[in-house]
């Protein structure tokens, strides 16, 4: 434990003091400024953290990797859990800066462009911060969820922007959360199976976006005309266009058309038998009368 | 903090040395066998944790609302982490119960069913373990992180059983898995925000666990046959007659009606243009070569 107290102030404090350079054995090198040293720390325990839980890396393996000593690195950060939280900051800039895309071409392929580099950072940093995504990390606290939190928000604004519809209702900004939610959790899996190919991954997370944004449209007659001229935009050969044709041939298969044409038809009965019927429906948890 | 150490034969101990006795000022009250006072105890936790997060409740809370000393709660559990752990466990155990459903009936109506048991226990014992489930909490460990492994993991292997698919293929698990977060996420905003009736949030989780079904088989054509026989069971009224009538309904939108056709149709154009177009779907995060 250093018994060192952490001050905004201490940065300026080692333009003079200089308390790196009594570390016995240090290897001499160019002498790195106030800033560059203290955004290098964070480079290196961001590049450990993202191996490995924080719980296998200590300040020792962040001073040897930095090339400095560790009261260097207590100078600068009053400990390992502050470290951590600093390179998660970085790593969160870093994921939210991938979400920016031009506004340009079909939804489906900006949110594929999207994903590919969201997938990217996964692989390199996922490994380390899956503990911390799944909960029950040692390293979680409100620090953490802040960062966490504001990826999220990142993420759930860019959708929103590019789906650029006016005023998004509550159903539909849901529906970009717990879509937001499901690549959270497809891309763990991912780093813990790899049981697909990762370019398939990106793909299929992709084409559910599409799914959900419809199955939404499908709720609020208000986004029908949104959704039309999401589809307007969107080409043949890419994500949008493969699902549609992916679908068109499931459904063709002569038993799902039989089944799925004969539920768009709706209740065919009317009466008695439709409402024995929808009672079934309700089941044993129905839903509470208005 | 209490010096007491905990011990698993605590329980027995007190069957003569009835620690509680010596409290002064307490009730007069029936007294509990061990098994009966710790159950209470742990009763009396759940009921105070569902409501409040962890930091909020005390060791002093409980044993009020036990109507039992403050050392009397110590000697059952060493602390409010380890009252907080079997209360939780206890909730997950209880919500794992939730998730038992006959195998009679429509897929998509039984799911329903489940889902009615699974919001009422998000509304009765959410609040308080929200930010549990969405990370970070104080009391977060690998005991709670291991209690909602299991439950998600109960819902995992419930929801393969309904399936009845042989042996499920990893994208069929992933599918699975992606769902239930997405099912865990929404009731979460649900909580905070409250922003649709519930039994429309129990209707879309159902609609959208079908549409995820339906995405999966349209990529893996071994499903097709699964697929068809699931949409044969469903019933007009249901909640998958309903996805259905209400996506007819969009895509008979002239609109939408013709650019989902258009895509459907694929790629009529062939040779350079075709691979161009296809170059620029594959966009600036193209998927690695293989």
């Amino acid at each position: 434990m250093a018994s060192r107290t952490p001050s905004p102030t201490a940065d300026r404090a080692e333009r003079t003091a200089a308390p790196d350079r009594g570390a016995a054995g240090e290897r001499p090198r160019r002498r790195l400024s106030v800033d560059e040293r203290r955004e290098q720390l964070i480079a290196v325990a961001l590049e450990l953290f993202s191996r490995r839980p924080p719980e296998e890396v200590s300040i020792d393996d962040i001073a040897a990797a930095a090339g400095a000593s560790r009261p260097l690195v207590y100078h600068y950060f009053p400990g390992k859990q502050a470290l951590y939280e600093a390179s998660l900051r970085r790593a969160g800039r870093e994921l939210s800066a991938r979400f920016e895309e031009p506004m340009e071409g079909p939804l489906s392929e900006r949110l594929y462009r999207v994903m590919g580099r969201y997938l990217d950072f996964v692989q390199s940093h996922g490994p380390g911060f899956a503990a911390l995504l799944r909960g029950g990390s040692v390293a979680a606290s409100a620090g953490t969820s802040a960062v966490i939190d504001e990826v999220r928000r990142a993420a759930h604004d860019q959708i929103l922007a590019h789906l650029a519809i006016p005023a998004p209702s509550p159903g539909l900004r849901l529906t970009v959360r717990a879509w937001i939610a499901n690549a959270e959790i497809t891309s763990l899996e991912w780093l813990a199976e790899r049981s697909v190919p990762l370019e398939e991954l990106q793909l299929h997370l992709v084409q559910e976006f599409v799914a959900s944004l419809t199955l939404t449209a499908a709720r609020e007659p208000a986004l029908a005309a949104e959704l039309a001229s999401f589809f307007a935009d969107e080409r043949p050969d890419g994500p949008t266009g493969r699902l549609v044709q992916d679908l068109a041939a499931l459904f063709a298969v002569p038993g799902i058309l039989d089944a799925v044409t004969a539920l768009a038809a709706g209740p065919q009965t009317v009466g008695p038998v439709d409402e024995a019927s929808a009672q079934a429906t309700e089941g044993t948890a129905g839903a509470p009368a208005e």
